[in-house]
């Protein structure tokens, strides 16, 4: 397995060191290639992803990124110059992220239920193209705009992704999140695509629910979903919002995929860089360990894959959630946990 | 005070019967004209909202709506044909919607700590323009866009509005929620004009926050928020969120503004018709009760207004929640206490 790691800034490098030591538990031969991206390279050579890096990194089977973003650096030129760089060169049209509340994790909901769910985000349109523009700049006749571009090439691979996890799921059921109502063209188009997809799925129940009741469902009743499937701006938000409901984004793990396998995958925890927490051993490492088992999940380690996330589980309910530990005591404890998992297996 | 009533659809009938209710209290002379307008006026006549209607809803001094929408009208249709239209035609730039979670009322969060913001949301641009289309509809290369059109007028009166407000509340904070990092260019308007804004109120301390945080901290700490500005899509996100939070869009008031003067403002529930419980007796007419006190307070009457309030709250913090009553009981609770309110004032 030859794995791209790109570590990043503020706590991306503590994470990634904890999330390599787990897989050196289930993959001790993983080949592990460094690359130095992100806010210092910015800052020494103003490069932000150079066409060799990009070239040597489609040369992997996967790749492990911990967090890119930084105070010192203005908004929008690391995530658009390198994050969603990577997700548009290679590919990654389905954005996965699960979200699960793990039993001994306290939700900040009263009542949390059993939360059990995977959002399917389109990771290559909408207003994420980068189409947009400014008009007259800084004269009181300026105009602003961003245009969300959806395609049914791209609505429909992801749709057809989401159903094929539906039916793979226990409940079958799979929620197409928008706003159709206000976003009539684009909205037509996804729903238009969902219900020709659902003809080929008859085991999966649809729902549809607009975006702005989707946050109210997911405080009141967030176990009702089970695979939602929404555009890429819907679903950066609600997938904020659900970790936020099931333990917080210290827990919550992605994927950004090429499901034809053309480029490599790219892994990572949906927590930002914390440049606040940054250094001081503070970071729980725990969503970067379970993004590292979507990858090996990706990649059809299937057993390995459940081997770090049953550990998870494990250290989850059973760990002081006051007192957590460092992150290189919690990367240490994951580690174990998989390495006897890995020796009774 | 002349006033125009759209009952609409749905629960609308019967919460705004109540809301009229409670205002007859404070103000028995308003002269009330009822607007027939929503999905039975479309299924009888294909009419939204005639031209001849609109024009008289102009000679008003406000509008309270009830809402609109119903299963058995194609999504959009009212939506994009009467209640945007209303709010276009009207220009009603601010949207306004205060969250509180009032003593007495159960949070779905398990530490919501003390919830008091106000949304300021824009509601004349943005996604909202009704800028996109559909090209090669029905194909295999069919494409959908939709525009999110910002411009300097247009963003700086909402934000000058949200400074206004927030320099007269106690804790005087102001919180930008957009997503600069992606959306660039509108990130970048809206981000100047609150920074030059900004110069012109030094009381007022200012935030940022990504859309996507702004959820995780409306379940973990909405405490924070004091006024939020934001555009029409992230505030019509975000507000259903905070009504959430806050108990619940039963109670979530709301008020379109033309802060000009120059067009009648529109007060309404953020909840929608919900036609599973219409013509039950089951809606909380509160939201709308609370709208009516939005309206008061926006025509000058803040006596009146605050006595509503006041008697909302009362009856929050003693109410059954459990069993808060049918429609018509609330409503004649709140009447009620108004009343006794108003004579002992
Ligand atoms: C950093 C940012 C560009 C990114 C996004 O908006 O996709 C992040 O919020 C995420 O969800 O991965
Ligand atoms: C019904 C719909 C068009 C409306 C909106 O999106 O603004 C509603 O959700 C609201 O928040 O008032």
């Amino acid at each position: 397995m030859r794995l791209a790691v790109i570590p990043g800034d503020g706590i991306g490098p503590e994470v990634v060191t904890e999330a390599l030591k787990v897989l050196g538990e289930v993959v001790p031969a993983a080949e592990v290639t460094r690359y130095d991206l992100g806010a210092s390279r910015w800052h020494a050579t103003g490069e932000l992803l150079p066409e060799s890096v990009l070239g040597e990194l489609r040369e992997h089977d996967a790749i492990l990124l911990g967090a890119v973003g930084d105070p010192t650096v203005p908004s929008g030129i690391l995530e658009r110059g390198l994050l969603l760089r990577l997700r548009f060169e290679l590919d990654h049209h389905v954005n996965l992220r699960p979200a699960r509340l793990y039993p001994g994790v306290r939700s900040s909901l009263a009542e949390p239920g059993e939360i059990d769910m995977v959002v399917v985000r389109e990771g290559t349109e909408g207003l994420y193209a980068g189409n947009g523009g400014l008009v007259r700049k800084d004269t009181p006749n300026e105009i602003a705009t961003e245009v969300s571009v959806n395609t049914a090439f791209g609505v429909d691979r992801v749709v057809r992704d989401a159903f094929r996890r539906a039916s793979e799921r226990p409940r079958r059921h799979l929620t197409l999140v928008h706003k159709t109502n206000v976003l009539t063209h684009a909205g037509s188009l996804w729903s238009r695509v969902v219900e020709e997809v659902s003809l080929q799925h008859p085991e999966v129940t649809v729902a549809y629910q607009h975006v702005d009741a989707t946050t109210i469902h997911m405080v009141t009743d967030p176990a009702r979903f089970d695979v939602i499937v929404t555009d890429n701006l819907f679903g950066d938000i609600l997938t904020d919002l659900a970790a936020a409901v099931t333990g917080g984004i210290g827990l919550a793990a992605s994927g950004n995929l090429d499901v034809t396998g053309r480029n490599p995958s790219m892994f990572e925890p949906v927590h930002g860089s914390a440049p606040d927490i940054a250094g001081q051993g503070l970071a729980d490492p725990t969503a970067t360990v379970l993004s590292v088992a979507l990858l090996l999940d990706h990649l059809g380690k299937h057993e390995a894959a459940k081997r770090i996330e049953a550990s998870v589980a494990f250290d989850l309910a059973t760990r002081d959630h006051s007192a957590p530990g460092a992150t290189h005591a919690i990367g240490d404890r994951l580690a174990a946990l998989v390495s006897s998992n890995t020796r009774t297996a």
